[in-house]
């Protein structure tokens, strides 16, 4: 089974690709897509739409989940990131996966028991669990992978429980 | 040439289409694109994303504009504003059609020449330069007209100056 993790941007949209197969997880791909800062905001999204539709059609997973927007004191970014997310959630709607949403501390507290975690040991605990000899960069693409990890993780518990 | 206003939201968006023929303004149509409030987030951004694509369809219009997300106190309605406002500019784009942002301010200081005119004063506006007996209902279709005027008069003033 492929799950799909998304850390949504309107400049970088990071992706990545886990293959889960019993309790074995798997990298497949992690990337960034990104938009042309150059461009008018509408165009932004429609190459962000594209890509991402050319990235589902590629690995076609079967379970998807998004890192949820974070209100922080820049509002600007945060609308801009909202409107990426807005536009990953249609896209992947549109495809009929069903799409998760964590918020950056579920997802550091899913990987390593602290909701505060730093960047670096996220990266280590992501490379450590797929095997990789180092996070993939740029930073995007391995939070994308986390968030993947965390939706696993959270799926599994939940299969248990039920 | 047809204007087409919007005024996006989650739970509904607003949507009004002005005939600009000389100096001439009629509406053409208005209304609500809802989406079902029980469903989850993804499947109503598909919702929201097919009916505005009717809507296009339908009246094939040559500008567009859309309400800006106002940043208030309430950060949850604006996280959620600003992804239909994502999802509305994609669609709108994927047509080609440019789009332009007016603040909420800047559609009444247009209308009224106060950025700080209530929502009565704003629909008999709407209904008188239009020529309609009352504004349409609900408020979010008579919204969209209001941008819609506020493209219109932006641009005259922009094409009086060059």
């Amino acid at each position: 089974m492929f799950v799909l993790g998304i850390d949504p941007g309107l400049t970088r949209t990071g992706y990545g690709i886990i293959e889960a197969s019993g309790s074995a997880e798997t990298a497949i791909a992690a990337g960034v897509i990104r938009t042309r800062p150059d461009r008018p905001v509408g165009e932004r999204f429609v190459e962000l739409a594209r890509d991402l539709r050319s990235v589902v059609d590629e690995y076609r997973p079967s379970a998807a989940a998004i890192e949820q927007v974070f209100v922080n004191n820049n509002r600007h970014t945060a609308i801009s990131v909202a409107r990426a997310s807005g536009i990953v959630l249609l896209i992947l709607s549109e495809y009929g996966l069903e799409t998760a949403e964590y918020t950056p501390s579920a997802v550091k507290m899913a990987l390593t028991g602290s909701g505060v975690a730093d960047k670096q040991q996220m990266q280590r605990v992501v490379a450590m669990r797929l095997g990789l000899p180092a996070a993939p960069k740029p930073a995007d693409a391995a939070d994308a992978l986390a968030v993947a990890l965390c939706h696993l993780q959270h799926r599994t518990l939940q299969t248990r429980i039920s």
